[in-house]
């Protein structure tokens, strides 16, 4: 008040304008997407506690580290993994390479598969699967598989809605990444699929750079071209294991803080959730449920929904959760609108 | 102009006041402990290429990363590599523990060399370093290595300046790391010295945060504590060996993004400065030459000076550096100042 004299007409005005702008951001709901209730709430109570200066609770904004799950967490994870649709749609590019493969297992499992004899995926075993990683992700340099990737992204259609898989992500979590972040917290993806694979996408559809994703990796090794230009190979050689244990593990490895608020889907977060919520301070664990068998899938034993064998969410994970306070997002309660699109 | 007319008194006052403060940023100068050079141009005009809008050569903010080796590069690393006498300094602590290791070799062997026996450092082989380094540095959680290495760096001394290894930095890559900050630049410390170590201080000493620390790391392992707490362990086996190939391959993994501008000082840096160096648009690649016996110290086979066997400089790394490209920074002729306590 003491300073207003010295404003003339416009520049009163202004300062008005911007008065109002912030009040009306500070009001405004940064989770429009979420349905009142205690999912919504938890989250929204952990951001103001964590980023009030005078709360018990404040977290220097240099250690506001918030880990996100992909596959289930982040985006559709249903009828199969995008990235192993990547690996079987892969398959007939190797076997224009090498014409002999087709007549080898699991190679001719694959061109069984895409030729429409879904029956045939039962055949495929995890080795099998392991395999068929390794020959389609490695083996080459480091911007081939990139180019290789980011037409295969370009073309592919999730076989539901139609649409690239990188439009399938969820709007509510989509809202979350941006709150957390409006809020100083860097937000990274710790993902059992490929780091090199789902940095390809990740800056564009969620916001998250390349040097924030966590995930499984193979060695690359480097090398010079004829001509004596520097360059990296994929080596099929499995460097991390992003999944279960190997979640904090690589936390460790490639961030080297312990998260304060972390979100999976399935028991291959349960680790990571427990190690977040380890932490001193204010921490937060969530699980997303899949119970919206209309709007999504419902999927996974907890509470007898089918278990698909793609993100498996255990009747054990989701008692763990209620006994270790972690939060169990309901996709059907939970979230008002599930994608974008919607 | 137009607008002006608008602003009363104060609000013009203000204005001026804005737009003179802003003026005077960004005229002056950026390096002031550089001496005038080939290698202080290099550096401003790099990164006045790289961060003007309409320039060719502009780079993205996302895209601006930058990466430092440390020991040599960012801080002293004669006549020991800090961490080294880190490692030597915990066996006393080691053998305290197990009283029969003080008369078993390597142990007994360092324990000479700390009652001041420094010609038994001779003694000591790369396996026998690699055993120490095992022996002190893993088999530990986390927290307990953070704890020994926090207590370790608040005490060591520097035995030729009696200071703490951290104040030990050279004030003219502070003032290069301020100011790729202040243009948009991710700075990472890529060294081949422990990740786990050097995040212990890259914060207060570099500005440089964990996640931003590349360095060699062993694995660690997610376990429980009797009452279910879980915890990390570090775990005796190489993981990550950040030095020479192995740079540009953990920059892939930690980052997955080229750098485009890097700093070295020894042939362990060569694949970073190629790597970077290969990359399109503006990159720069730059050796710290350790060559002001008087200041700092002189060394590395480059243009006739000893090898000491810590950071060597080879003559043919110089000569690549000259028919690269890369800058040669000479810490005699470049550096105005070489520490802030100078």
């Amino acid at each position: 008040m003491l300073i207003f004299p010295f404003f003339s007409g416009f520049s009163r005005v202004l300062a008005l304008s911007v008065l109002l702008a912030f009040g009306a951001q500070a009001q405004a709901d940064p989770l429009p997407s979420w349905n009142d209730g205690a999912a919504k709430q938890a989250i929204i109570t952990f951001v103001n506690e964590t980023t009030t200066r005078t709360s018990p609770s404040f977290v220097p904004p240099a250690e506001r580290i918030a880990t996100f799950d992909q596959d289930g967490t982040l985006w559709v994870e249903q009828p199969m993994y995008s990235q192993v649709m990547y690996i079987l749609e892969s398959v007939p590019r190797l076997v224009k390479a090498k014409p002999e493969l087709a007549k080898v297992a699991p190679y001719s499992t694959v061109l069984e598969i895409l030729r429409g004899e879904r029956a045939a995926i039962a055949k495929l075993t995890l080795p099998d699967l392991e395999k068929l990683a390794m020959a389609t992700l490695t083996g080459m340099s480091v911007d081939t598989f990139s180019a290789e990737a980011q037409k295969w992204l370009a073309a592919a259609k999730d076989p539901r809605w139609k649409k690239p898989y990188t439009e399938l992500t969820y709007l509510p979590m989509q809202e979350v990444l941006k709150y957390l972040r409006a809020n100083g917290y860097k937000t990274y993806i710790v993902t059992g699929g490929g780091q090199d694979f789902v940095r390809q996408y990740s800056e564009p559809v969620y916001g998250i750079p390349p040097e924030q994703v966590v995930g499984s990796a193979v060695g690359v090794k480097y090398g010079y071209t004829e001509d004596g230009k520097p360059f990296l190979t994929k080596e099929p050689k499995l460097l991390v294991n992003d999944n279960n244990a190997g979640k904090p593990e690589a936390i460790h490895l490639m961030i080297g803080r312990q998260p304060h608020i972390a979100f999976g889907n399935s028991t291959g977060d349960q680790q990571m959730l427990e190690y977040t919520k380890a932490g001193s301070g204010a921490r937060l664990s969530l699980l997303v449920l899949h119970d919206d068998e209309k709007r999504e899938y419902a999927y996974g034993p907890a509470q007898g929904l089918p278990d698909t064998k793609v993100g498996t969410f255990t009747q054990a994970l989701y008692d763990e959760a209620k006994k270790q306070g972690w939060i169990v997002i309901s996709m059907k309660n939970d979230w008002k609108n599930i994608f974008a699109f919607d």
